[in-house]
């Protein structure tokens, strides 16, 4: 039987108080986290199992939980647009992505997707991440580390649209203001039946993307938008969320087929 | 520089038609698959790379696909209803499942769901699957065995309301008509901190779900739906397609919190 | 105290069976109507009240309810594509459309939205309707008939790209493949600061419309889609149904302004 | 050819700046406007004509509107939650509303549904709307002067859950917390055949609702929630919006049957 996982001196932990705050904090001895909800001092954490709910100096309780992808993705520094978990998810899923895989990503950003990615290829797979401002590198690199997945993902300053340095992919990522320039590029490095996908907020991008993807002998080429909705779940009381995203925007995915003249004549 | 893939003989690979129409078949010496598109001889394609396209004896334009845990989870038999990518995508990513986890299920269903679980725990990970219907176990070992996942995955033929058997795991995972009945169980099978699941139909079983979470220690409780709208893309005649999946089921989520009396006197 | 209102011979009435199967037809004295679900007599209903539920020579329960706009619209001759209930509500809403209104519209296509307009500006208002396919005009006359409607229609067999022959008009509103081509004449025919709306499918129609709204001095712009999905209601397994129509079309809607030049010196 | 509309002294305007900006005031000669974008002086605008745009003291443009029912329903003093356009929309077309019908409407509450409701029964028909708190009165009954619509409106400060004074009615609208303790009471004032249309944001009430209907004869029952999504349209960059209200609240009707005991003998 697998031993319990115990909160260490200097690990991250994800101070839980409600659905709309909590706080990824690292825990460290003598050290302590101060709120509006009152202090919790780390030292009553450490040696002692995730999962495990304290009250802060006010008599607030909180929860020291593991933080997971979803934490890390959310949590990721947003000084730029990030993804949803949602969008997130469906990218890996059409992506193919899975333990093992080589993925190309562009652009790199703050590094959400990026965390998402490395997380799926582990441990043998790598992310190979595409990014011409070092200034969202930074940001990306501090966040893949504290996720502890900065191993798998090669950070490249480099424009993606003068090509891709790798070949034989299993999929290519896009998070891109223009992904049809990129798609050709694309087509080189990916292996045989391996997929790209492609997130954009607008639909004249999407338009060129799927364009761009036809004269690239790309098939199995779809587009589509993922809404998500939350329940205010009370017993009298259950009724959606008045709030809602309506929009963060169209995933666009497809798959490398080759043509082998010699075989159909 | 990996080497490309290569259809083996024996292997599974997809057929690809259109949108609509693609065929999960193994490609076998001296075989051939037959549509009404016209046939196929598997020898043309062994031994070429993943993604050739090549035209039948109709002079239909096929492509040979690798599969992905996409086209395995769509194509899983369907003697149950099966979940759809959206709703894997999005349990496995609040489920916080990667490689290495260990993860227990239930039902097993038709095996859409583990499949995907499985694809994610590879190579070290486990998933524990319960099924009390001997025959649904049939088809999910079947469709396992398609997907070469059986080996990640134990099947076991227990009635999951009675207990769960593995303790510490890193996730729950729930497709079940009662929820509420196993939430005790799957407490006590988690370790502190860690993910429960459960995707269900009606309101009324999330509203139960949510009630015996929140009865069991639960936190970080939570439920949404998710919607998935394809788009029609055309230069000139890009619109959302008319048919769409109004409903599948809600997903709600919640982690184990562990109550520490000591830590708080 | 208002009288109650009475089947009377010849009237059109709705046979209500369950909420996919209902029935609009003519009650006529020594006549019956014949379902796979039996016989129904009309001389049982004449002279009975609205509401009046019997069963047919096969036991099953029919009700005879006194057809409302909504079933009008719905069962308009599907002859081409018909606007469904909520894009004529919001088309209504949006068109400021009451009581009284002068109101051009174009295509009459079946006359499902005209017989909407001609209800809602009842009795002193009417609806200068153009359409170029006169077979289309039959099938809106006969359906505007069915409803009592016609009377407050004038079905113009005229290309609307010429022009609109009606001034000072409240509003127009547009179900058109090329709505953009017809909007200075919009513009010339409207009343100052009164409103068009235009339904298109596609985005692309949207963005031209929209653009050629800027150029023509319309103010208060926007488009927007409605989505319905109905809710199966019952007692422990309530959920919102699982197929929905995902999409129709897109509502633009607009006002006039009129630029006084002599006010901004 | 009817003549075109003139602001007149003493009318309520729309002074429309934007999409997010407009404002519903009084034009009085000798008065002005005044807003952060500069001031209005309305003796610039009465003897114009509706439409007019002019620009302010500090040179922004502003056009000036004649109110529709969407604007009236819209500004609406918020003391209460009030409807959306959509779903008022709605209403009205499920609740088979048009010009004479007389309807039975409860609880008043800002008179944002009443100012609909008068506005599509006049000139003849007449709204009966029932409020216990008379603060709620005082608000409703400025709304529908502004608007010009009192005088199809009888406000009464009564509880509907006692009884309904009105009989033979069209039509019965609930915005109500307990709409099934009302639902005998609407059985009993409709005419055979004739709508209720309850609006509920909670599931649990409307699955309450649905029940009362099931159990007091009502036929064609049916419940449904809209979701309405605006777009940005900008060539090269239409989107939807990012934000979206995810639920106001669900619409449940149905029809008045009557059991005819001498008919199925």
């Amino acid at each position: 039987m697998p031993v319990q996982k115990i909160i260490k001196n200097g690990e991250n932990i994800l101070l839980f108080l409600n659905g709309k705050r909590s706080y990824l904090v690292k825990a460290e001895r003598g050290k302590s986290f101060h709120t509006h909800k009152g202090i919790i001092e780390f030292d009553r954490l450490i040696g002692k199992r995730y999962g495990t709910s304290l009250v802060s100096s006010l008599g607030v309780e909180f929860t020291a939980l593991a933080p997971t992808l979803r934490d890390f993705v959310f949590k990721a520094q947003r000084k730029t647009q990030i993804l949803y978990p949602k969008d997130i998810a469906l990218i890996v899923m059409f992506g193919g992505i899975g333990t093992g895989c080589r993925v190309v990503e562009a652009g790199t950003g703050a590094g959400a997707l990026t965390t998402a990615l490395a997380f799926h290829v582990r441990p043998r797979g790598r992310v190979h991440s595409y990014e011409i401002r070092p200034e969202f590198q930074q940001v990306a690199l501090k966040n893949l580390k504290k996720a502890k997945l900065d191993k798998y993902v090669e950070l490249k300053n480099q424009d993606i649209t003068l090509g891709i340095d790798e070949a034989n992919v299993d999929a290519v990522i896009f998070d891109l203001a223009t992904p049809w320039l990129v798609i050709p590029h694309a087509y080189a490095a990916l292996d045989g039946s391996k997929s790209i996908v492609s997130f954009s907020p607008t639909i004249d991008q999407v338009v060129k993307t799927v364009e761009a993807l036809e004269e690239n002998m790309f098939v199995d080429i779809g587009t589509f938008e993922c809404f998500m909705r939350r329940m205010q779940v009370r017993r009298g009381r259950t009724r959606p969320q008045t709030l809602m995203t309506g929009h963060t925007g169209y995933v666009t995915y497809a798959r490398k087929a080759i043509v082998d003249k010699a075989n159909n004549t």
